[in-house]
């Protein structure tokens, strides 16, 4: 039943990810067609600057002029690759006021502003549909909003960012230190010759508000999401994490918590044990694992950037909106009827690995313990040892059981002020297990 | 926009899976209903044995006579986890015809008759939803056929039976036999008494057929899929595939020929890199790899059975079809469109790793490659090995290059003819290069 009037796509964006969507969209234009039922043509392209050849594309269909293009009345489905907050978020608008629907790729935005673009999505019977704004090729958010639809996620647990796992499997392999993993990942393109969006975390950040909406069907924006970037992960570290059993991963982590009424969301570096399947997350791939009540336990794996995969998370999402255009009906919109409360950093509960430099003397672990108990965070593990090299201090690494953060970082800085604790080397939590 | 008026849904078997359906749709109620836009309601629960207690189920809802059911006219989903061929066939294609759509966990159903029950629900207008099917929780049919559609699969390699998992990984990690691993996994409950569907891989060609449909865009009955189980699998072919770094597990192949002309489909035990993803699925865990164009490489992981995990796909799809009821729309259906040829098993190009034993003479060597020379097939790798018991005999273990099955059939033949071969010992395939 092929219809032979093609739906009409503007393509707003053609860089690395919207030059790859044209180039399918040309090259297997006879299986779209087949798989939605009516052909797909490429009815426009909006660029910053249309003097740069794009082999393929039909320079007549360029222009530089976006909000005209959204605004032709014709277009079907506007395709969003720009990224960034404006001028994205207008013209998306504008697509859905001109009788479009939109298949957006764009985190930052969609963390920012998900709800709203939403509502005019709804308002104007459009859908707004964006698989490629987290973790790239891989399917999450169609697996999360239909696929566990029936089921109650409790926890999602993701290496979101493959700039920064990239960095950490090279400290980990090679026990180089952080600026050299980064240099590394420059030479080799996997980082930006300005990489604060990806280790500052700012990225997995707005990634991890995407899917804890979407996982606790409520609303959680960029704001609610506490960050902590990946800058300060030492080659010391990783060799307390190998002691534990454990590798260091930056996690995007989105909780329900035990009463089931309130979530978490959060992105920083953190342990996890090697026999997790997010522990043999190498280079640049992403990995979310999920856990809910039914299904267990499950993980979605693949690369989590680039300009082909993520064309393929946009045309999976240009089909489907295709689809449901020729039925007309809409996909599943924003599902916010939880309405949960967002709690803050101080309410989440996990482990913690503390390395300290104390004096090396006696009863400076009697006293360490004394503070840990004073604030309600119970003791795991213990390791102390001289520093040997005539000092005067040591090293003590303690694990403790599952904790509030506010119960911790009150123990932290009543440690700091300890006569017998020179300093503080590293915090970090543990996660995973 | 909630609706009042319920969906009813009627629930033919209530076993493991089916009393995991029923408790999820109590349970859950709120949240589904919020979910769909409506609310949904048991309406009725076909058994084989009504006097078994059923906790948390009216009694009133419970009937021996599946066939009125289907046939009450205001079902609007019905969820068949009767497994089998019939009555579960006659049952769905009944309830298409009196006006429900239909939600499945049967792959031995679909596997056989996919094409016949896709027409009869496209022919009533009805939904048929199986994401149960295969590899039970973990989101795949949703993700191939909607993720993926914008892009070209070319391979899917899986994990998709828990308890040749089970006793897979046992043997590797202890040494056991088969028959010791197997005894585990009864005595554990992850193998049946009568173990048969399972190890002789009939479970995993049925999904293997599914998949490989669904992926390809063409028809895979279960007679295209080339069958062989994991019972022979030894303990010293584990010894081999560690020598190779490598580990044994039973997949289910999927795959387009280098020439995009064809494919195959295929299950049996094979060796695989330990570096590869699937080598570190453990236990009773499915997982399954995707090698797609623009994509790169996916993988999904879970639990592949278990009464609540298969419900949660069973209530994804539910979801999911309530939805379509509402907004008058269906799903995608069957895509067929490509319509390739299924190719025979000695079609198939892959590598091999062949163990003999042979005589412990000089010249043997020469014969061997001779033989494989003549037949077209390269061999990457030779170890010979005196067996210094005094038997005069040796091992021989050949790796080849890639080679058609059909050109290492042969190969094998004409060895076996030598009267310096005492035996072929074994021979696998090595797959995920």
């Amino acid at each position: 039943m092929m219809r032979t009037r093609p739906l009409k796509v503007a393509l707003l964006g053609c860089g690395v990810v919207g030059s790859e969507v044209a180039r399918i969209m040309t090259t297997h234009a006879d299986d779209l067609a087949a798989r939605i039922g009516a052909p797909v043509e490429l009815a426009g392209v909006a660029v910053r600057r249309p003097s740069r050849v794009r082999e393929g594309i039909d320079p007549a269909l360029v222009t530089t002029d976006a909000t005209a293009l959204v605004k032709r009345g014709d277009i079907d489905v506007v395709v969003e690759v720009i990224g960034g907050i404006e001028p994205a978020r207008t013209l998306i608008t504008t697509a859905f006021e001109h009788g479009a629907s939109v298949v957006s790729a764009n985190k930052a935005l969609l963390a920012q502003d998900g709800a709203a673009l939403h509502a005019a999505a709804e308002e104007h019977g459009e859908d707004l549909y964006y698989e490629a704004a987290v973790a790239g090729a891989i399917p999450l958010i169609r697996p999360l909003r239909e696929s566990l639809a029936g089921d109650k996620v409790n926890r999602v647990l993701g290496i979101v960012n493959g700039t920064t796992n990239f960095i950490l499997d090279k400290m980990d392999s090679s026990g180089a230190g952080y600026q050299e993993a980064l240099d590394e990942a420059t030479a080799l393109g996997y980082a930006e010759a300005d990489p604060t969006a990806d280790v500052e975390a700012f990225d997995a950040a707005a990634k991890a508000a995407i899917l804890a909406g979407i996982a606790f069907h409520t609303r959680v924006r960029l704001d609610d999401v506490y960050r902590e970037g990946m800058t300060e992960v030492t080659a010391a570290d990783f060799a307390s994490a190998r002691e534990m059993g454990c590798t260091i991963k930056l996690l995007a982590i989105c909780e329900r918590a035990a009463d089931g009424g309130s979530v978490t969301a959060r992105v920083h570096p953190a342990m996890i044990p090697l026999t997790h399947p997010l522990a043999s997350v190498r280079g640049a791939y992403n990995a979310v694992f999920v856990e809910s009540d039914a299904a267990g336990q499950l993980m979605f794996y693949g690369p989590g950037a680039g300009g082909a995969p993520t064309a393929s998370a946009v045309l999976g999402d240009l089909v489907a909106v295709c689809r449901n255009r020729l039925s007309g009906a809409t996909g599943p919109g924003e599902s916010a009827y939880a309405a949960l409360p967002v709690s803050p950093m101080g309410d989440v509960v996990t482990r913690y690995h503390i390395s300290l430099d104390v004096a090396d003397k006696p009863g400076v672990l009697a006293q360490v313990a004394t503070v840990f108990a004073e604030h309600g965070v119970s003791i795991d593990t213990v390791r102390q040892q001289g520093r040997l090299d005539g000092s005067g201090e040591a090293s003590l690494v303690v694990v403790t059981h599952r904790a509030s953060d506010a119960s911790l970082t009150g123990t932290v800085e009543a440690l700091r002020k300890l006569d017998t604790v020179r300093g503080v080397a590293s915090i970090m939590r543990v996660e995973g297990e």
